[in-house]
């Protein structure tokens, strides 16, 4: 019998499980204030849903479930997806815009020598229906509400920000027509130094003339900067959104940065995008999101814009730990009560009984002597002490003992609750 | 493409999530109360800890992942088994006794066309290092407060009760051999009839003398009729410990019953197994737990005495529902803000900004007249409209319309948070 927890999961114990609820809480609390309604969807879907037959790649990095009745099952990898088939069944009847998030783990196949997480949480949010810059501007908000109200400061972090229209009309506007393969380069151009930016791009076959522009346009700073009249109009619409969803959010531009080579990868975002980032850059990306306008026709439904972004857990907590942020856990008890001998614990029950209403409380299930009850409650940090003797029950005054203080203060029976 | 959910599992919309929320919120208030301290386990485990190699029916009943890199995984089917494993890992350093709860889902493989859920939510609490019969009345006392909490009343439910050895040492001293399969019977006493209950006793072999003792036995209905002298070491220590957990919860008396022929299966129970019952018999069991003393030890731990409970949330929640408990849906926004035009929407956007401080805010997302901002904040249920207009931002004063009462209320947008 393999008694470890499984390689890439993690068992969460008390300490563990507090932070975990503090920060879905506090997640839950701005979403909820943002107007968005928490769902929860299964953990496994029909294979089918989540990958193509023949993407490969996709498929090694889901668990797969054992085949039985010919279901093919797989465990969600993400919940974006599972959230679109969600919305997709009730897409006629919901009045839109719909606002959705989900605070929930997920599962990424990765070989167990890697020790990277195979389980992990994240808070998906999700606004369907909406192909204005508002509910761009929203979603990047509230991801920014929700990191103050974590406790991290302006100082802290950034979003940079982008739209997939600007970067590539532009490219196209080059003449540039493996954009694809351009784009993934781009998207690199903070990780690497320039010299192997401008290698890759010649790797590529792109001219000097066409690198030089590139690295002219990424080095932008100001969207006023850009010189619209040599746009094409794919390029001119993304600039347009990305001016209107600056201007949303000039109340946050303290936060936001221009960054005109951010592409999230090859996935599925059409507009605008985002990302968060530690100004230290100690982490490669917090977590980020964008447009997506394609995705619920792929799942069925009909045309539907998106916007989203995915809050993982993770690297955040980290990030909040580094940072001194993640909150006291509060694990003991208000009271412990602690019966002197067996012919008490009756009273004591009821005693313990009536604090619960209100309060965290612990009592004796060991039958201890006084001296080890005392122990116990130190070592589980109980606040409070209440010991019930004889005299105790027949005056009907208890003494309670402030375990930090020391102090004693005295209560009768009924004034207790 | 599969674009539905898997059989078996539900998707959670935001008026069932809500209801959901609600359950986990009420148990984990009453079990912080009770000083247990929650957990989280990963949602699959070494197959070899779910179950034994030749143990097919266990495993046939599990979700298998597809074997990669020599690991065999599956999906946990309770948590009782992982907790257990987390409390082996830091058996030794946890003072006891250990006192947890884990609010979560599991799966249980189910065929198709069974139409029976493969995904399921329980509370499940555990307390480990007493053998005390404090610990078995505590979870009981625990339990029936959880249902209390939940709205339900006396007249709603009752605890069934019952000790182990009290049963199979009663049996031992009759002289029967076969004792599984005979408490498999009578563990069945309630759920078919007598002639049947007695025939099945005659074809496992019984004696008539055997069967109407048996028979006697189990209608017993106060254990102050229990005749000791003719009970065997076994069932003497079982009925001392029963007395002693009933008399703990003497408190709750009006919740508990006795049921001499109570069982809870051949599950690993030991000592105490309860059981709560609606009093209508409408389900055939909310839920039920007990006293499982061997559990740590097969886990590769040290002996350790262990009681719980897995309170299922499916069965409660029809339950509940039936007795019209569940709460009201609160998904409508407290605020719905209408800009009047485009020109407004960063005006409208900073007064959102400062209502979702503290209250649940929507804004017009997709460029709306007034008419179809209002045909919306109704179908969403937003409690209150703030149109703004030219007017309001110059007069620094906005009316708050309330949707229920028709009412406006003119305040300065200072005064507004």
């Amino acid at each position: 019998m393999n008694i470890k927890n499984v390689k890439g999961t993690k068992d969460f114990y008390p300490e563990d499980k507090e932070v975990m609820n503090w920060i879905a809480d506090t997640m839950r609390k701005v979403a909820l204030n943002y107007g968005f309604l928490e769902v929860e969807s299964p953990a496994f879907e029909n294979l089918s849903l989540l990958c193509d037959e023949e993407a490969e790649e996709t498929k090694s990095q889901i668990f797969v479930l054992e085949k039985r009745s010919n279901e093919q099952l797989g465990l969600r990898f993400d919940l974006t997806v599972p959230l679109a088939r969600m919305f997709v069944a009730k897409q006629r009847e919901l009045p839109k815009p719909v606002k959705w998030f989900c605070i929930s783990r997920m599962w990424r196949y990765e070989a167990p020598q890697k020790g990277r997480l195979r389980e992990f949480y994240q808070n998906s949010i999700e606004c369907y229906g909406s192909n204005k810059p508002e509910s761009d501007a929203e979603i990047v908000s509230m991801a920014i509400d929700t990191m103050l109200e974590l406790g991290l400061k302006k100082m802290d972090f950034e979003v940079v920000i982008n739209n997939r229209d600007l970067l590539q009309g532009f490219l196209e506007g080059l003449g540039i027509g493996k954009i694809e393969e351009i784009i993934v380069i781009i998207d690199k151009i903070k990780k690497i130094p320039q010299s192997e930016f401008i290698a890759e791009l010649e790797k590529a076959g792109l001219s000097q003339v066409q690198i030089r522009k590139i690295d002219e346009f990424m080095k932008i700073k100001d969207l006023d900067k850009i010189d619209e009249s040599k746009l094409n109009d794919r390029a001119k619409k993304g600039l347009n959104n990305l001016k209107q969803v600056m201007s949303l959010l000039e109340d946050k531009e303290d936060f936001i940065k221009l960054s005109l080579s951010t592409a999230r990868g090859l996935a599925y975002y059409t507009g605008t995008v985002f990302e968060f980032f530690d100004r230290q850059g100690k982490y490669r990306s917090l977590f980020g999101g964008g447009r997506y306008d394609n995705m619920v026709r792929q799942f069925g439904g009909q045309d539907c814009p998106v916007t989203g972004i995915a809050m993982g857990f993770e690297t955040l907590r980290l990030f909040l730990d580094e940072k001194m942020l993640l909150p006291d856990t509060e694990l003991g008890v208000d009271y412990y009560i602690a019966p002197l001998n067996k012919d008490l614990i009756k009273e004591a029950v009821k005693i313990a009984s009536k604090l619960r209403q209100n309060y965290k409380v612990n009592i004796d299930l060991m039958g201890r002597s006084l001296g080890k009850q005392m122990d116990f409650a130190n070592k589980i940090s109980a606040k409070n002490v209440i010991v019930i003797g004889e005299n105790e029950i027949k005056s009907g005054k208890v003494k309670i003992k402030n375990m930090m203080s020391g102090e004693e203060q005295e209560v009768s029976l009924e004034e207790l609750q």
